[in-house]
């Protein structure tokens, strides 16, 4: 699997994605990644990438133009089975379009900065608007990187424990993973729960879905509206 | 406003939290940021931080003693009006918790690891458990810095233009910005709306509130789920 990044402050990407989970999915080939500087693409001597909006308002918004160069140029070389877009009002990310979204090959991902990109982008290039939730980030590149690491994770090799992906959060059928223990049996006179040390799988197993349940209302609670 | 962040894998916000929005806000005096490494927690010749989960299963806990030692020492010098932990049953975090948040003065925030962490972590610190949204990550840190990016951009003064956050989508009353476009006005044969070029200021606005509920009917077309 491919990603594309198109950012204009690549710093962000250059460094967080070359730790933990994801850099290591890169090492054995399972993802590759490449950040693309929008200033690469931009005209003149001032590499201009964005400009105020026509209409006035406050803010700066991403120019077309080195965004239509930079995809175009892409596209020369590699089909791409979507652009996307991180925006709010976007398809809001679910474990689901996680999963549907491992299965594909190659991703060009746009990240916005400052107030916004000329909308010719999002009209002529974008064929998927994202959101990862119903909040406001400082620049498109955070959202990319949470949309990398949550699809590279289910791709079969990415954890180190093969099992992990397929028992998460989401992927079971409670919707709820259940509470973990680890030693010490008993820390600050807090007991880990008998029936986990007992051996008996078949109690365990009862124990666990009545708790991932007790999660899952939690959760239901939560976010009652 | 301060966050103090504790890590099993500190180089992911070490680097992406001195890029940005977030670093200037930093330099300004307007945020304190600081991580702490739970290895600098942990006990015996090999810092152990984690361990396999009572009761068979895949994946590695987070041990209980060296959250708990982290979060005492924090507590022996400041006072925190919230220990949040980052898991999916908690609330979701949306624009309206966002801004709630900014008006805080000091949190914890407890980044989750590998499978899971030890129940009695959240069942005794942590006061506040927040999603981002329906999906898994590889770890707490990418939704710490998400939860961050989010809380400072709002906190005044933390965006180069300060009209920028109170006009954002999830701010104005209709919920969604309207499209944006900056030059050419014409790129590719595809021209800047007219009405953003007539310089009639009542027009432009009700064409832009137009286009914002247009917007949002998008964000409910793509999320009728």
């Amino acid at each position: 699997m491919r990603f594309d990044i198109i950012s204009a402050n690549t710093k962000i990407l250059e460094c967080s994605l070359f730790h933990g989970m994801i850099s290591r999915a890169v090492k054995k080939g399972l993802i590759e990644i490449y950040i693309h500087n929008l200033r690469d693409y931009a005209e003149g001597k001032y590499k201009q990438i964005d400009d105020i909006p026509y209409g006035g308002g406050s803010g700066m918004i991403l120019k077309p133009e080195p965004v239509f160069k930079c995809v175009s140029k892409l596209k020369e070389k590699t089909c791409y089975d979507e652009v996307i877009y991180f925006s709010p009002q976007g398809e809001k990310l679910t474990q689901k379009t996680v999963n549907d979204t491992s299965l594909l090959g190659n991703l060009i991902l746009i990240c916005g900065h400052y107030k916004g990109i000329d909308e010719r982008i999002i009209a002529k290039l974008v064929t998927k608007e994202v959101s990862i939730g119903d909040y406001v980030l400082s620049c498109g590149d955070i959202p990319a990187y949470v949309f990398i690491d949550s699809v590279t994770r289910v791709i079969p090799g990415a954890l180190g424990d093969g099992e992990s992906a397929i028992t998460d959060t989401f992927q079971v059928e409670t919707g709820f993973d259940h509470p973990q223990y680890t030693r010490p049996e008993v820390y600050k006179r807090l007991r880990v729960p008998k029936v986990l040390l007992s051996g008996n799988h078949r109690e365990i197993k009862i124990w666990r879905e009545k708790k991932a349940l007790s999660k899952y209302k939690k959760y239901l609670k939560n976010n009652k509206n």
